[in-house]
């Protein structure tokens, strides 16, 4: 056996196990099980060390914030999970790194329901890349561009979380000595385990003409959403979720990270006005026929970040 | 757009469809349909550039290669092309150079039957990570465990060639001058183009009773497939399939090639010997109820590469 396949196997075969999986890591490919009557939905995300993450973050959390973004693209076209590979590439075989790597891999797969059932192992800059599988009822999946003029925008959780974890982790919060142990744990959960948000499956298999994940600012991925469906959205910043946590930071800031902020993972959703708006989905705004995007008073936010661009992790 | 999505647009987006695409490179998510009662064959290759190939080869080439080795793990479990994902990390935008790319990257998508339906590009030291999907009747994938005691050792192809064409791109051919326009072409093909063998996938599923794909030599990968099948195995050196162009350059060299160079991307077959060998296969060997790997006057070279030990491309 190989090293590279020694290390799949100590660190990761734990992981491969499911009631999906035909055949799991340690073969040519694996094999899985569809149920019948459904699609594949899948998708693969990238992390490079130094430009998605912190290169001294915990290895836990960079593993399971890796499948956690990846896995909130199949939440977003109202999926089921399925599986996952991952593409690892590691500048030395650290035994300590793995482990916790692993201890992070261990709990998305079991926490997200995701096994590992492919991988592989190469030497060079720290590199993750996960490729996500999903399950959704045949022609049923929630894309981007179904959204009709007059649908609402919807959101799942609260928004500006994670921009604000961001900013306490460099440092740049003003009053970071008064910040609660409890916020302090609350705003890491936000940032290194996104909830990819399977719980509403179901509801928007029933309710939605549109979805994604809000990865990159909810203005600039509720632009996105509408120019995918040809429309307009109007947003307004004074119905937007925000946590108690980012609300003592001040309204104002809060406010701007939820709607220029990324990383929060939650879901933007267009549907229609006549649907009851369950608990745990707020209302931030509406498609409309006019092209564009309005947010009365943050004209200028508009330019969301952009993984090519000038966006560096902090030191 | 972000930068990176205009740049997926401008130069991937025209290798995604499919008879499978529901969905392709746009939205959170890729979606396709698989034929009523097939299974999903998944597997990730990653390629790093310095590790897996010459930093300065030609771009095309590196984008086939990876996405015709990823291919190669379908085949070896008898299964039909579906579709890819590709996460590519560039250092920098350099436009020729992704010209260059997504002309074998559509090549590759064209000629190996994948179309792309996702992807991902980051910044960051030249890596591609290609995870490719096919489908095989369920339950009927050809796997590595299956091999019989008694069944013969095949091989698809000729062994070899990707070892010589290393050989000779690193200036170590002794004879190099007098290698033909055509012993070149043939050499680069074989190297830069392996070919997966999907032509083989009707005759695995009704003969096969294991299977797996020769990337690391015949020694190594068919001492992998006695193992994975609790066997041992006997080659012959003296029966392995080799082209012209490396018999030219000496039948030992060529033989050494043949048993421990690996790229070839050929299938190594188990096979009951009441099966009438069709052409294209070689026997080489036997499955033997005594384990490990046994081949007269090679006892020496059984240690094949490792991706993780001294592997380093030549200079």
């Amino acid at each position: 056996m190989s090293i590279e396949a020694e290390i799949i196997y100590r660190y990761f075969s734990a992981f491969g196990a499911g009631e999906a999986v035909t055949l799991g890591v340690g073969d040519d490919a694996a094999v899985l099980r569809l149920p019948p009557e459904h699609e594949l939905v899948v998708s693969t995300d990238t992390q490079v060390a130094g430009h998605h993450f912190f290169p001294d973050a915990f290895p836990e959390d960079i593993a399971y914030r890796a499948v956690a973004t990846a896995a909130s693209d199949l939440a977003a076209m109202a999926a089921s999970p399925l599986s996952m590979t991952l593409a690892l590439t590691l500048p030395e075989i650290d035994d300590l790194w793995l482990h916790s790597f692993s201890q992070g891999l261990g709990h998305a797969s079991a926490t997200l329901k995701l096994p590992l059932v492919g991988g592989d192992l190469t030497r060079g800059p720290l590199t993750l890349s996960v490729t996500v599988m999903g399950t959704v009822p045949s022609g049923r999946c929630v894309r981007r561009d179904g959204a009709r003029a007059g649908d609402l925008l919807g959101v799942t959780g609260t928004l500006g979380d994670a921009a604000c974890a961001l900013a306490w982790l460099a440092g740049e919060l003003p009053d970071r000595q008064t910040l609660s142990e409890q916020d302090e744990s609350f705003l890491n959960a936000r940032f290194f385990q996104p909830t990819p948000r399977f719980e509403w499956q179901d509801w928007l298999l029933e309710n939605a003409h549109a979805a994604m994940d809000i990865s990159d600012g909810l203005l600039l991925d509720a632009r996105r959403l509408a120019e995918a469906s040809g429309l307009g959205v109007h947003i307004n910043p004074d119905q937007l979720p925000l946590s108690l946590t980012t609300r003592q930071r001040g309204l104002k800031e809060a406010t701007r990270w939820a709607l220029t902020g990324g990383d929060d993972y939650e879901l933007a959703i267009a549907f229609p006005p006549t649907v009851a708006i369950p608990s745990g989905i707020t209302v931030v705004g509406e498609f409309t026929d006019a092209h564009g995007l309005h947010c009365p008073g943050y004209e200028a936010e508009i330019i969301g970040f952009d993984h090519f661009a000038a966006r560096e992790p902090h030191e």
